[in-house]
């Protein structure tokens, strides 16, 4: 089942020719979760053939224009397309306005709800749960109020020994309790083992979605151990006084956060214009942490 | 001199991998002029190498997300670039709203003066007077206040011819009112006739943007005799009923009010994103005014 990670823009502040501003895609077993929202994200869905038909669900950060501006075209071409399903956005709650601002002038059928979860930047909560995913914030520490975010499946349940279940002749209404545990009692009394009957559950997954922010090491509790860890890395840490200044985060701050949570692997990105090369950047991380790879518009990583 | 038309986006309503939405770039003896800004103008200005900079006049005919939706990308990288030119907007006065609405959000120091012009589009105005160039609007038909634009280069001063300056010895300070037609009185009494004394000046040329809107023989006036004519083409004429309906213009219409009008060149553009190859609507364009051409993203025409 897929988990994978597509990215769609990974320049800060900027668009470039061959870097976009902040916007992913990550499909968890087809349900489709739109991360940020920056100019062109349109354009680079259709790009990267991404159907945004199936996106219902858009998590925004903060409202600095290289993380929303692609939303107005996007909601724009979702109403000329007669969209019908929900759509839901996270954010701050002044994006409502925002884009209040802009619809009333779209004059085609709204056919759809835009249905708005107001984020509370200050706290970690659960905002999206579902019978496979749960998606809870991050605090993060921005120069406006900034969330991140961590997507994580929910355990699964064991796998059945489909050998075993025929058998002992095990009725399929029995299966579920199996599954989730529990030993079968067969009709003469006999005890048959949960551990002869199935196998260990796929482990679950986890993405965690961390920018803009500036080096907190407060998020370390939320990432411990995710299989993907996307962080900003703005800046080479040759210029760690910027980053601090305009409250964002080196290469080697990014990788120190992810040793230090121990995650399994690490994406970087949300660089500087500045950077004709990233190459010096992708090295300083690997320093830290090997496991690192550095975004790249089209780039898809699967969990 | 320069007279050059770029065009960043041929795409109506939605971008495609192709094309972008509505917007232009004329450059008239190195001043430059944006005309409409759909998402991702600044990203194609890059790609086509205009500096954007060089921009100080944005003409927006209307309020339609597929020719504004670029203007805040483009203002918020102004400001990333520490901008320091006044920049000048003509457009519906609602625009200031929407573009307040956003610029609220951003926190780079906003070194800049932006100075709105708003457009009556009932009526034709003067909007933009230089030494060199005027702009007037044209009252287009669509579902919004819609203004299209006329740029034409004022007429230009007759061309000396040096060798008869040399022979008459005709003194500097008697060049200016030769260029402006005067004949020449010698010293001595002689008149020698202008016609002898310069060249035929050339010709002032002009630029007629038109889109969107219905097809309306009411802009003939505007556009007569123009070296180059921009006209929308949403559809092609098998679809007029449409065209009529969302108050746009077919390609064969398009081209009626081309020869109408006798212009020089027409380029067809804002095509349908159903057209996938818009061959058929150049032929359908050719077949009643036949130098025209159809508008491709980063397509440079020199008048």
């Amino acid at each position: 089942m897929a988990f994978s990670l597509t990215i769609l823009g990974s320049s800060s502040a900027l668009p470039t020719t061959l870097r976009n501003t902040t916007a992913q895609v990550l499909n968890i077993q087809e349900r489709f979760f739109l991360i940020d929202c920056g100019e062109g994200t349109q354009i680079q869905l259709r790009k990267f053939k991404i159907k945004f038909g199936k996106i219902n669900h858009i998590f925004i950060s903060h409202l600095h224009g290289d993380h929303i501006l692609g939303l107005f075209g996007l909601i724009s071409s979702y109403i000329l397309f007669s969209r019908k399903t929900d759509l839901h956005i996270y954010c701050d709650k002044e994006l409502e306005n925002i884009l209040y601002n802009h619809l009333k002038y779209f004059d085609g059928d709204f056919g759809f709800n835009i249905i708005y979860h107001f984020l509370n930047s200050s706290i970690s909560e659960l905002i999206y749960d579902d019978d496979l995913i749960q998606v809870i914030t991050i605090p993060l520490n921005h120069r406006l109020p900034c969330s991140g975010f961590l997507f994580k499946e929910k355990p699964k349940p064991l796998k059945i020994q489909k050998e075993q279940i025929q058998k002992y002749n095990i009725p399929i209404k029995e299966i579920k309790s199996i599954k989730d545990g529990e030993d079968y009692i067969s009709p003469d009394g006999e005890i048959i083992k949960n551990n002869e009957l199935t196998f260990p559950p796929e482990s679950a997954r986890s993405y965690a979605f961390c920018s803009d922010t500036i080096y907190n090491e407060s998020i370390i509790e939320y990432i411990r151990e995710v299989d993907l860890l996307y962080h900003e890395a703005t800046f080479k840490h040759d210029m760690l006084k910027r980053a601090m200044e305009t409250f964002h985060t080196t290469a080697l701050q990014a990788a120190t956060l992810a040793k230090k949570a121990n995650v399994k692997k690490l994406i970087i990105g949300h660089f500087s214009v500045r950077y004709k090369n990233i190459e010096p950047l992708l090295t300083e991380a690997k320093s830290v942490f090997e496991n690192t790879v550095a975004a790249e518009d089209g780039m898809r990583v699967d969990v």
